[in-house]
């Protein structure tokens, strides 16, 4: 994929995606697809290919820790507005390598329980280990973002999570975790559409919750709430990525891509024996 | 799969595998494929149409408990000796559907802090909830296996350890968790042949470990040890099933079959609506 994404597409993927200073979530075109010129057909070509690429450097990734608990894990971080294609993601990129070296979570409301600490309390639990990729399907932001909108805590509070959360990305990056932090951007008429589609079929039913529609009619607060965690919250070593997304094909692509760009520059390798190999063989021959 | 195993196959495969009184394990040929005459060739495209068959049930059982926390829940328990192929399993079988729905778990050598409690302790802590295939990669059988081979247990506890088994599996299948228990069987030769192949390449390494031989070394003791345990735990509520599994292929294909059995017994529905859906649209339609 990232050598298709060379090939295929105007320039590099991540730099292309990335959040920067000055950076205005209004001006994305939720339907364009920067960096690739290609069909839809291509991107499922193209997918398939980044899927055996995936497969591979997450298997290199998991060895390499195997033999040094130092070394480094990925974390993607999924944010989106509801229908906008989170669990596509996790079922056609993540799906396509070995399910044990992934550690999902979704976050859900919190807990009685999880209310009871700070908001960072039940996500430091879920960062994965060395040689691991996790993903949050939704994540500390939501302290942010419903937080914010629908004043789950004081303006004070939502002032000093910005920092907090700063801080928090800066201590876990230093320790190895690679993060990767997309919001897949749909655009409020692309929602209507993927909704009524979830009305429509019976095999849809249970994804809907009348409370999609509820979060729907504060979309314009939402939008506001997204721009101030992009202005506050991607920094050098956390950058956000917003990936346009009334394309499921093409934001699949995009997230693989990123993954894949990051799995390159940790370009993991296979570990050296901790064993004499020939010893091992001839205690194999003799039992 | 399933519809494949009548086609195919002499017979349903889980009534040739179970595990019935007077079972004799050193009897199993692990060479051979019972209830498939097939190919090869012919098994790989039959793990593939399977594949889709799993994906669809799992999404089905997973939706059905999202209205009903009393809804049911699969369990396969994956027992073997080192290379068997249980990894080759999760990656293959369990890996062709969204990792959303799965719930996958290893026990390695128990921690300090396991060590303080029961043995079923850490096991209870991952049985899945409503909706989840939940996947042990080794279990609490490894406490009568490894536990009565290397005696890290008194013979008074091992001997306890069947009946607590039994009582524990019986009080999860009541609360709707339905048990699929695989012991994944390959010859003494045919770990050789593996553990040579991990030695020989360097991308392999990372996979063998010193101990392995160890463990080979009492493969009779453990051979033993897996008898007790099939003499003693595979019960109606609860059956074991060897699976012989030097051929990768009908291995992975014999335990998809295992699991379409059982989730089409499950017959999971597509969940009523608990919202008024001609209301709901007409709320989306002027959102």
């Amino acid at each position: 994929m990232m050598a298709k994404s060379q090939t295929h597409s105007d320039g590099d993927l991540g730099d292309l995606l990335r959040v920067r200073d000055g950076f205005v979530l209004a001006d994305v075109d939720t339907r364009s697809t920067p960096g690739y010129g290609q069909t839809k057909s291509d991107a499922q070509d193209d997918l398939a290919a980044g899927a055996e690429e995936f497969d591979e450097l997450q298997e290199r990734l998991y060895a390499q820790s195997r033999e040094n608990p130092d070394s480094p894990a990925v974390l993607l971080v999924l944010q989106a507005m509801d229908t906008a294609g989170k669990g596509g993601i996790v079922r056609h990129v993540i799906g396509a390598t070995d399910p044990q070296g992934i550690h999902l979570k979704a976050f859900k409301k919190p807990t009685p329980e999880e209310l009871e600490h700070d908001f960072l309390w039940r996500i430091e639990r879920e960062v994965p280990r060395a040689g691991y990729i996790g993903v949050f399907d939704r994540s500390h932001y939501e302290d942010v973002l419903i937080g914010r909108v629908r004043s789950l805590a004081t303006p004070d509070e939502i002032e000093r999570r910005y920092d907090a959360i700063n801080d928090f990305e800066r201590r876990i990056t230093d320790a190895g975790v690679h993060l990767v932090k997309v919001m897949l951007h749909i655009s409020k008429d692309e929602q209507r559409e993927r909704l009524a589609e979830r009305l429509e079929r019976p095999d849809k039913h249970w994804k809907f919750n009348p409370g999609d529609i509820d979060e729907r009619q504060l979309w314009d607060d939402y939008m506001g709430a997204y721009q101030v965690v992009l202005d506050r919250t991607s920094t050098p070593h956390a950058p956000w990525h917003v990936v346009p997304a009334d394309r499921k094909w093409y934001a699949r692509l995009a997230v693989q891509a990123l993954l894949l760009d990051v799995l390159e520059r940790i370009d993991p390798q296979w570990p050296v024996a901790s064993f004499d190999v020939e010893a091992e063989k001839e205690r194999l021959a003799a039992s």
